[in-house]
């Protein structure tokens, strides 16, 4: 591997990366809250490492796809120990780990806590703590390339494909990587516009301004961090709800189809099976599970209000809650915890596996089906029109092993700790696909303060590699990449 | 698909499978218990039907995969329903739905019982209750094929391999293709031979002989239904326990090592990996049970008894009990979950995924992952010191996939029972890995008598699903096998 050019770019990205610092720290100014100075020590910290790093100047500039997915893992555990500095500073989080897990809950845009009392937080911390859902959503790095000046030296763009193909959600990069820079901007300014556009909506609802910032960067970030003990449920109100529940549905859509609006290729869009399947599992489990909670909630409008928002603030991986879904009938419970693992769509800020990698492999399966019938018949798949290619099709198939391997492990381990079978084995789904709630001790009404250092450290695994896509996270770990090139 | 030859086939099998029906029926005119009526019946109406279909003679004797995969799907079902008529008739089991899950359960050597009371049954109902355990751990049509003469018309051993191969569990189905019918009845002469064995062992140990077969049937067939409600804890008896618990490792491994064993090939032993892994994963899941449950038993010899047959019974898919590890701490009931996903030894008598299916699994993700890192890289990944072919590789991610899809939407299916989430997801995998108890409701104190009709067809389609390794029965679910030929 090419250390060099790794510790530059990481230390390039670091340095811009420092300045998000700055918003906390105008916040707390405005706010006079005392906690700017607990911004100023990381931004100064997190600059002069990045500073450090860049002075380092490789002569070899040649980059491939694992200095890619090693900057990537090397940058997002970089942000996350710096980001946990202000909970620690300002006393927020007394421990390490907490804060840790924290800043790493949130970068992941998982939404998981270790808080028990939110709403005593002074107002630039929560800020700081809702900020890393929004950067996190888009991606660290992928901001950074956007904000990037061109280097002179070399190919910019050589070192930042591998970046960014390492860090985008979803089994396909598809056709944005032309022009790269330049459609990471644009994918950005609609990434900010649609925040805006929310924090508008929720403003003129009669929201605090300070809220509807912060639950703006929680739904954009689908992360699901609260500024209220209740989470949305605090509110206790439609329009709220509606509009959080809308937005959590728009961010989870495939960034591209906005590209397309943009355009004018609307064929484009009415193309995409990954928008319909989205669209259709929303619809469907809205109404399974209204019908089955109806009992509990004794008219359908009220059920539909409650079924909707969370599975909207579930299928994208947000975790936002307004019902304690725990409580819920165990139809609903599962209904839910499939959601889980479906996730949203790809290249959208979700988690989970992505509505398109679930499509390809069911697909994939039922051809194998097929294949035993008729062994020589070669049949290929399609999706949105065209055909998948046969080596992104295993590659799902293994990812899909892989994840499945990592969640058995990880329930192992968390086991140690010794909650209830469903609650170990619910941190682990919620965590690895960075939703925020699970069931049991870890629902909706629970946190994860309790758990064992060990199992807040399995956890974090978990929510990078989930995510990260797993990939760059194990190949950082894996000596191979770490030995001199020969 | 040639339907006549599939009728044909079907209906020799059944022909000779009615047979079977004999052996309760002796054991009920020994015991005098009345029931010899119940077996008789069935006897004469299964052998009507058989010849009734054998009498369908094709022209064509042309067999492919697909008629060998309707074929044991066919048998199975058909042996099943003929097999529910004795509980119904002796009035042991009173509603239909219930004989034909425990029938399955039965044949598909699961073990999951819906019988609250089981010391009350008949010994001849007993008998033929475990009887099932045994033929279905070898498989019903390997039965059958091996005592089936060989037929004047075309050639038998064409439809006969793709047969076995449907019906043989594990990933690669090895050499012993060749010589087919002379390996079959190698395999259930050695069989055979321990079954007798673990007979011999029981009642030397002072167990009643009647006990005994019940309980080396259960064995055998990596079953697990008891004779006493309490299953092997009933004698509580050290050396009955150990007994069972080293006969279940012994048919949990691959076949293949005994016939090694007679060949005299023991170099090919000590090469096979998946032995190794085999009685690894007992020995490190033993000793780390034995630890983990050391403060409930209070003295490491009480531990290591109750922690030494339940990882041996669980591995091997047989599910008797000793000890109710519902109550065990949290990390034993994940480890045994665990266990459940895994299995033992492919060609062997249990039921998982089999530890040579997760060996290509977990190597063929390295692999991946490593394929990440160095894209142009070749590497094939080796078992047992061959390469393993790609399309292999693949295949097993691809069944997997479909596996965990089952798993997924029949957990969805059977939280309309309304148990809590534990008892849900345990009884999906029990029942798909041929188990028997899972934890809570359905845990080794409870059964599955309570739950409703959707959910025991549900669990009734995972345990055949399990036993036949998925492919058998969906292919005749889907419509394109039955479509006319072109």
């Amino acid at each position: 591997m090419n250390k060099r050019v790794v510790v530059h770019n990481v230390g390039r990205i670091t340095l811009i990366a420092s300045m998000l610092f700055l918003m906390p720290l105008i916040v707390s100014l405005i706010y006079r809250d005392g906690c700017a100075f607990t911004f100023l020590i990381p931004a100064i910290l997190m600059s002069s490492v990045g500073a450090l790093c860049t002075a380092f100047r490789p002569a070899d500039m040649t980059s491939y796809a694992k200095e890619g997915f090693v900057t990537v893992t090397m940058m997002w555990l970089i942000f996350s120990l710096f980001g946990a500095i202000p909970f620690l500073l300002s006393h927020s989080i007394p421990r390490f780990i907490d804060a840790f897990f924290e800043t790493v809950s949130g970068f992941t845009t998982t939404g998981s806590t270790i808080l028990r009392d939110i709403e005593s937080l002074p107002p630039s911390i929560l800020f700081w703590r809702s900020l890393t859902h929004w950067v996190g959503g888009m991606g660290v790095l992928a901001l950074a390339i956007a904000l990037l000046p061109n280097d002179s030296s070399g190919n910019p763009d050589n070192s930042a494909v591998h970046i960014l193909r390492a860090e985008t959600p979803g089994p396909t990069f598809g056709k944005l990587v032309a022009k790269l820079r330049y459609n990471v901007r644009i994918l950005y300014g609609i990434y900010t516009a649609l925040t805006l556009l929310e924090i508008l909506f929720l403003a003129v609802g009669g929201m605090p301004l300070f809220d509807s910032v912060i639950n703006a960067f929680g739904t954009a970030g689908t992360g699901g961090f609260a500024i209220r003990n209740a989470s949305i449920g605090a509110y206790d109100s439609l329009y709220v709800e509606m509009v959080i529940a809308v937005f959590m549905l728009l961010f989870g859509v495939n960034f591209n189809i906005y590209y397309f609006v943009l355009t004018g290729k609307f064929l484009k869009i009415l193309k995409s099976e990954e928008l319909r399947w989205y669209l259709g599992i929303v619809a469907f489990s809205t109404f399974a599970i209204t019908w089955n909670i109806l009992p509990l909630y004794g008219n359908a409008a009220r059920s539909l209000r409650a079924s909707f928002f969370q599975v909207a603030a579930i299928i994208t991986t947000t975790g936002f809650g307004t019902a304690d879904f725990d409580l819920w009938p165990t139809f609903s419970k599962v209904l839910l915890v499939l959601l889980m693992f479906i996730g949203a769509c790809s290249s959208s800020t979700a988690g989970g596996l992505k509505i398109s990698r679930v499509l390809i492999l069911v697909k994939s399966t039922l051809r194998e089906i097929r294949s035993q019938i008729h062994p020589r018949e070669v049949r290929m798949i399609r999706c949105d029109g065209t055909t998948v290619d046969r080596a992104v099709a295993h590659g799902v198939a293994y990812y899909f092993a892989l994840y499945i391997l990592i969640l058995l492990f990880s329930s192992v381990l968390i086991s140690f700790n010794g909650m209830d079978f469903t609650s170990t084995v619910t941190s682990v789904i919620t965590c690895l696909n960075n939703i925020g709630p699970g069931l049991g001790k870890v629902g909706p009404s629970g946190n994860f303060a309790d758990l064992s250092v060990l199992s807040k450290l399995v956890l974090i695994f978990d929510m990078l590699a989930g995510r990260l896509e797993i990939y760059p996270l194990i190949i950082t770990l894996s000596p191979a990449v770490w030995r001199r090139r020969a």
